[in-house]
């Protein structure tokens, strides 16, 4: 298996989108970006059209046109980072929207495990893994951090699958040994097999990417209450050794960190348990960290680790509502997940908007709250531009892309989506034409691309994504 | 112009699902629901096949093959009551998904008034009404409380299209005359021209419409902070004598409230200013009602008062929390609204989804308010069957058509959508069928029909509403 690669340079043109900083949108009309063989951008110019493009490309760059190909945007389109999802869990995408009244410990035991200790089964597993992949693809997801299972063949499997379908990922055979808090039909049976079972993901992914251009293993110690010590430090050892990098959930749940202070007594806290370890790297991405004390976010932020806020999760599953503004505020690097199961949506535009609207519960008067100082404040609110942000260039840091993913830029590479919206014809009655499903977003024509932006956050869908690029190779095109 | 039919007496047979109760659906598998000609269910058999459907039709209803026509689900599909929409502004439609981080009161001076003071424009007018009436049908609401604006001619219109397009629909003139808050370039100019407004609207839905079979007028003071109390006094009065309904907003936001505080130092509360007006009748719905007290919640009760909540507004500008648990255990009927252009979202199934995960917000455990007993309980959360219940059935208690509309009962009106799922197929990669785009509900096969129906909730859309009839006609049918 090689790495797939789009065969010509390539110049896309139109209006390009992108995030300048964390509250601001840069909007760039009549640009041209020009992607080379490799998927990597060579050239932004900006108040240019196709003969420009073209004379660039030719006396610049030196392309010609057996060489090249221009992919314009329509009136009214237009070119957006493609998103990155922080955390999600692919062997439990049978399960999205299955959880009932469920809160993490029993929905773990209910639905969790038995669909992912189902996912051995490679027919199954085979199944499930094209149809995430292909479904987070449509809703413009270009990177994706996933949880697979603790089945190497079955994690495998799914590395291959994000190569030859193309989108640029993070594939992590989960680790979860500890005898008396995993279920006996779902663990690793000892540290031997922990150690032997995370080798062969590594070397498997090593075999089909060597460079991990596009995809990487990621260590992935379950959660502190699932794993022993001894593996949680196997696993630190091996990030110090290989550089990888390590994803893990933690304090999501009130009941989960008072089981993780039960069984680590001698740790200062939950967070602690994993720097204990050696498992707080720069590289090491830390899924939900709802309920942190301020140490706990100093200590995470000291390690330079990230966050995966995850909102659909968070609220479906009753875990609580992580203060994105403040974990920013001290420096950490936060982007957003899905969680799927936990959250029951494929997409992280549909995150973003719950990243929204979580915020603004936080914001809410009665939510005033003695330890959480911004709680019923303005200040908890996170903007469009703000979740935009999270979902793109907040994603790339999270997972040790920034400066690779998340913009328009020189030396990054072409990881894009384009985006329509539909438009409100001047039509009376009885007169609209139908044709094809332009999804929900209606732009009336008198809109700001401000607003536009805005409507496509909020009433946006995979309708809207019409196609989607990963290192220039086009790898999602809706059918027209 | 008189109010469509369809011609034909029709058999629907396949799968119905309706609510039985607030915490539990009734799922009727081989089921033949027969409508008669005006649209009324007058017979439902169970364990029903074609030709068993047929002989009913012919033995017992007298039906022939001249006037009557079978419609059979799909494998998979099934038949589900049509949503009511309790709480939406139409002329708002074109904003939705704008808001910023503004609040009530800004967001109605930024937003709000401009917007719906330009749908004086009756062009304007008829393209934007056009488009949320059939968005919302195509979202599956057959029923909805439109809020218009202050304009006689706009609101009518908008009680033209409801008619001609099959929406059933209770359509409001906005009454909103204090010289001091309302906008100068928008209200109404005297208190005799609120009666002449308000008549002239009743007048014409009496015209188009004379029993108000599917259209209906409802007296629509905007909300006390926006209203004279000579204004209410007289809404209250035409209610009396008319038996008309009534909508308006209560206790959305807490500088509303303070407002209200001080405009009304003689009533005890937001709630006392409506009763005083004689505007809590048990046709009325009081849209939010977020921040209640005890005492205002008992009055809501005693007066048999409706409530829609609305929570994707209530998030999206920061209201608060609505205790829709605490609501109902007062014994007052709450329905769901999508409040557009509060709400971003045109769906009520969307708004379905957000109540399930509001009431999860309050059932967090770092919400504990000493003035919300069930808060930070278990005893918050909403399911699915719930949240479902007030879609429809809690929606028609709300606008007073129980028993009319929402469920498969002989002796209502076929106000239905046919509600079909994608399925992921035994595919291996690669071989993918496309085609037609299914949405995003994923159906693996081994689901139980309480999990398809969660699924929808969770990951359904527009694209999952086939096909939508109001009254036994055919309103709204996807193109394939």
């Amino acid at each position: 298996m090689a790495v797939p690669r789009n065969g010509k340079h390539q110049i896309f043109l139109g209006s390009f989108i992108h995030s300048s900083r964390l509250d601001e949108l840069q909007y760039m009309h009549d640009t041209a970006v020009f992607v080379d063989e490799s998927g990597t951008i060579v050239a932004v110019e900006q108040d240019c059209n196709e003969s420009k493009a073209d004379q660039v490309a030719r006396e610049r760059l030196g392309w010609t046109d057996n060489n090249m190909e221009i992919r314009q945007a329509k009136d009214g389109e237009f070119f957006f980072p493609g998103f990155v999802d922080t955390h999600l869990h692919a062997p439990q995408y049978p399960n999205i929207g299955i959880f009932g009244k469920s809160t993490l410990l029993d929905w773990l035991n209910t639905y969790t495990f038995p669909m992912e200790s189902s996912l051995s089964d490679l027919t199954k597993a085979r199944r499930v893994y094209t149809r995430v992949v292909r479904r987070t693809l449509s809703h413009g997801t270009t990177t994706a951090a996933y949880f697979a299972t603790i089945h190497v063949p079955a994690t495998n499997l799914l590395a291959d699958l994000c190569l030859s379908l193309g989108q640029r990922a993070f594939v992590g055979r989960v680790c979860m040994d500890h005898r008396d808090l995993c279920p006996d039909y779902y663990r690793d049976e000892s540290l031997e097999e922990v150690k032997r079972a995370t080798q062969a993901s590594i070397d498997h992914m090593r075999s089909i990417d060597p460079d991990f251009s596009l995809v990487s293993p990621i260590l992935t110690p379950r959660f502190a209450p699932g794993c022993t010590a001894e593996a949680m430090s196997y696993l630190g050892d091996v990030a110090k050794e290989t550089g990888l990098p390590i994803q893990t959930h933690l304090s999501e749940n009130v009941n989960e960190i008072q089981l993780v202070r039960d069984l680590f007594p001698a740790s200062r806290d939950y967070t602690d348990v994993y720097d204990t370890a050696g498992l707080l790297t720069p590289k090491t991405i830390l899924a939900h960290a709802i309920h942190l004390s301020e140490a706990e976010a100093d200590l995470i932020s000291a390690r330079g680790s990230k966050v995966s806020h995850c909102p659909c999760s968070n609220s479906s599953i009753t875990s609580g509502e992580a203060r994105v503004r403040w974990l920013l505020e001290k420096g950490i690097g936060v982007g957003l997940g899905t969680d799927m199961s936990g959250g029951y949506s494929p997409s992280i535009l549909e995150a973003a908007r719950l990243a929204l609207l979580v915020s603004r519960h936080l914001a809410m008067p009665h939510h005033v709250h003695d330890a959480f100082p911004e709680a019923g404040t303005e200040r908890a609110k996170l903007s469009v531009e703000e979740v935009l942000y999270l979902a793109t260039r907040g994603g790339a840091e999270v997972v040790g892309l920034q400066g690779k993913v998340g913009g328009f830029e020189v030396g990054m590479e072409f990881d894009a989506q384009l985006i329509g919206l539909g438009t409100v014809g001047e039509i009376a009655e009885g007169e609209e034409a139908e044709g094809e499903d332009k999804g929900n977003v209606d732009v009336f024509g008198w809109e700001t691309w401000e607003e536009k932006v805005a409507k496509w956050v909020f009433n946006g869908d995979d309708r809207n994504t019409k196609k989607v690029w990963v290192k220039g190779r086009l790898v999602h095109s809706r059918p027209t």
